[in-house]
């Protein structure tokens, strides 16, 4: 289909746009594109096109294309269906070489709709234009702060490439990426994909220097051979995670009627998928836990992982994950296992998962992340019931300090001036005994350590330990707000996961895309 | 094991309780159980023992038991391992029936402790007390709002019965449901299971009024059978779910080191559970997602689900999740579907899923919910793309409106007052042509819809829905912040899921536990 050199450097970096159907009318694409695209923060220039406007958001408009006389680099199209080649023959007229068509009515809804499409790429391939669409929710761009969308999303500025073949649960997932601290280089809706296939966007983000992990949600694919071609070449580089949807038999008559795309037998894409090294997620979310993992942890020299946890429960969630996903606990050696017996309670676990049992000395807490992470025999590190999280750890106050004084007050107020000199004595005596009884773990919390029981405290540990040894260290903050875990993200590059069951999984997922990597060696 | 009539009505409803291993310290267990008993609001009496202490927050510490004159319906025991038998027998002597022996040290930890575990079983079933523990996180007790609890987490009240073989755990997944608006009745974490095994916790439950769904947790049973033969006898009258932990290789060793019981192979007793009428879960989340679900939604009469969606891309992840559950597509009566064409734009996708192609005419959003909920053909509604959530909506104001008056101020400045006029023109045309072009959807949000674009609106639209076809319509909240779950769930008792994954999931559970009552019949 393409015979033709492509400008993604126009499509990704265009130094003036023109919306063609631009509007007042709140609501309407030509309404939400140019809005999102101005507050975004795109500093190139931006024309409105629209024939029954003097001005659209304070810019003038141009009643077509043809009257804009400076040069345009990009062209966002949301006009109905029937009208759109004129504006593609306009635009090659003008030498524009790419359009985001957001239009639909096309081969999405039937023969006629197809017919038309037919003639958009007719006239675009000949004059040399990537359409991107049509039925896109548009595009994004890292380093032109290009915020072309139809949703108001600004993500996060970062390393992921993502290419989705649905518009609307491309930009939910990237709000989902955004409160997680994960950050995009470029997103491609590519919609009905009139002269495009998934393959030319992988390899345009293989070689992009802005990209280091790609993430694909594929309803279908036109030329199969090509994508699993181009991926061979791009996975040994970055890691390129991909959802297939559209598995089953109402899956796929589901994705007949979305984008119109063939759908095949899931369980033969899937193993080709995997054979040219393409990491495969099972859900939408996965998606997400993946690209934030992918770009954000060194890949594991092997598949034996090592946990911590407070509590017995999670690290029985944990292995039992493991087991799912293929992973090895791996067997502590017994210098290790002396070494922890040096500080932690005599009935901890004495093997991995490493079950701390609820000791709350924090100093220990990271003498057994360093035990784990500087351990010859585990390749990934997952580390449960040190992280709180803001929220968490506010709410948890309130409801350690605050409710019971709330409640002396208000049911036992006599009580209330002897139970604030009971606290106050033995918060004193806590104080005095500080590190005695530790052993045991039943001495209470030492009050010197308080600045140690900050996330902070506990992220730099890690990315320290990771920087060190060259291992993932996968963190799971079972109480993570949204916010406070995109916090930590943004400002460490640390990866959490919200439950053991999915730090687990996407430790399988790194293990086996390093496996793929050992064995092209 | 038991030999004795248990006093469950002393364990649940306490008219005064002892703790003995009381304390000042912060961090202690003597400390934290007391002071969550104060914040939680219980109004019975309360007694701490502390023979090196006059004061225990701010209550007279006596030096045993037996020094308290009043009547003590539960026990609470926080002392070393080796000392709590001599405790029990004062018990015993003072004719208490419960204790909640949070010490650990016991069986879990090898042969010493599980001889002074036997001792302690010895001593209390003599007596005829009921130990909760030993190694327990504690118990939980709506009707006298008892948090008689490790951590400071108070529960919703609410129709929830919990038994969790981790306390760590058990805690935490009632954290989380308490962010997604999940009441509970009861929680029993029990620990090393002295003198119970989980079928007397699932009996209690099963005749308990308060509860009206049961959630389990478990790790190994002692008795299987009878574990069986109860849940024979509740399931038919009230849901009860359960996640098995220690399911492989990995899983069934972490087990032991946990809590010492025996766990057997995972798919046998899986089978089991199911021929009981068990709805088994998968993951720790998916235990919440099913005791919120279970608690809220009316039992569906089949397995065929109507989905609504905004966009393509969500109806094609809901429909593969349907092959993966064994849910039926519904298919749509010619009258449904003329009635949608009655007001959707031309290329609605004319099928199950509803694609409504991003239709932004609120009232559709509304006609559509109708008539899947009223068809025939449709058991259960899946809805997605009309519920927000606050968190999301403010966001999505603040970039809709402020994040490009602020690029236009910064960038453009010249510009803005234009800009300003345009969108007010603009807002006010749509004001005048509300109603007009809305069936394709491209005329724009129609302003006098604002009130309709509220979640309350849609909350109560589906809460009559539910009643009137007594069908489960699963509201999907793909921006869900927790806050705003919760506050929905706790206001109105509609269910929300954070993934169209996960919604339908818990309609493959429903229309199971559905499949299984019908069959009793």
């Amino acid at each position: 289909m393409q015979d033709f050199q492509r400008d993604f450097d126009g499509l990704f970096n265009p130094r003036s746009v023109a919306v063609v159907g631009a509007s007042n009318l709140p609501g309407k694409w030509g309404f939400n594109m140019p809005l999102n695209i101005i507050g975004g923060g795109y500093r190139g220039d931006l024309f409105m096109v629209n024939p029954r406007e003097k001005r659209v958001l304070g810019f003038t408009a141009y009643p077509s294309l043809r009257d804009i006389r400076e040069e345009i680099d990009l062209v966002v199209v949301a006009i109905p269906a029937r009208k759109v080649a004129a504006v593609l023959e306009d635009a090659a007229e003008k030498g524009i070489r790419n359009a985001v068509v957001v239009s639909s009515n096309f081969s999405e809804a039937g023969e006629e709709g197809a017919r038309l499409e037919r003639r958009l790429a007719e006239v675009a391939s000949a004059a040399g234009i990537t359409i991107v669409g049509p039925n896109t929710m548009g595009i994004y761009s890292k380093t032109s702060s290009l915020c072309c969308l139809g949703a108001p999303v600004y993500p996060l500025p970062g390393g992921v490439g993502f290419v989705s073949q649905s518009g609307n649960l491309g930009v939910q997932l990237m709000t989902w990426g955004y409160r997680k601290g994960v950050g995009f280089s470029r997103f491609i809706g590519s919609g009905n994909a009139a002269n495009t296939d998934i393959s030319d966007w992988l390899e345009f983000l293989g070689e992009d220097p802005e990209t280091d992990t790609i993430i694909l949600y594929i309803e279908g694919v036109k030329d199969g051979r090509k994508l699993l071609e181009v991926a061979r070449r791009v996975t040994p580089r970055k890691p390129v995670i991909a959802l297939k949807a559209g598995k089953g038999r109402q899956g796929e008559r589901a994705v007949i009627s979305h984008s119109g795309s063939l759908a095949g037998p899931y369980e033969l894409f899937r193993g080709a998928m995997e054979q040219a090294g393409i990491v495969v997620a099972e859900s939408t979310e996965e998606l997400v836990d993946l690209a934030a993992a992918f770009s954000t942890l060194p890949v594991p020299r092997g598949n034996r992982v090592g946990i911590m946890t407070l509590g017995g429960g999670w690290g029985v969630a944990a292995a039992d994950a493991c087991d799912r996903e293929g992973l090895e606990m791996a067997i502590l050696p017994q210098s290790v296992v002396e070494e922890l017996d040096g500080f932690l309670p005599s009935f901890w676990s004495r093997r991995n998962p490493v079950d701390i049992v609820g000791n709350v000395r924090r100093a220990n807490h990271f003498r057994v992340l360093d035990a784990l992470a500087r351990c010859e025999e585990v390749d990934v590190v997952i580390n449960m019931g040190t992280l709180m999280g803001r929220d968490f750890w506010l709410e948890n106050m309130f409801r350690t300090a605050v409710r019971p004084l709330l409640s002396m007050l208000f049911r036992r107020t006599r009580l209330l001036p002897l139970f604030q000199l009971s606290v106050w004595k033995g918060f004193r005596e806590s104080l005095r005994k500080r590190g005695g009884q530790s052993r045991e773990g039943s001495g209470g919390i030492d009050p010197a350590e308080t600045l140690q029981w900050t996330d902070t405290a506990v992220i730099r540990r890690i990315k320290r330990l990771m920087e060190e040894e060259g291992k993932p260290i996968i963190a799971v903050a079972v109480n993570e707000g949204e916010r406070s875990a995109s916090f930590r993200m943004r400002n460490a590059g640390v990866f959490t996961a919200s439950t053991p069951e999915r730090a687990v999984r996407v430790a399988g997922k790194l293990a086996g895309y390093a496996r793929w990597r050992e064995r092209l060696r």
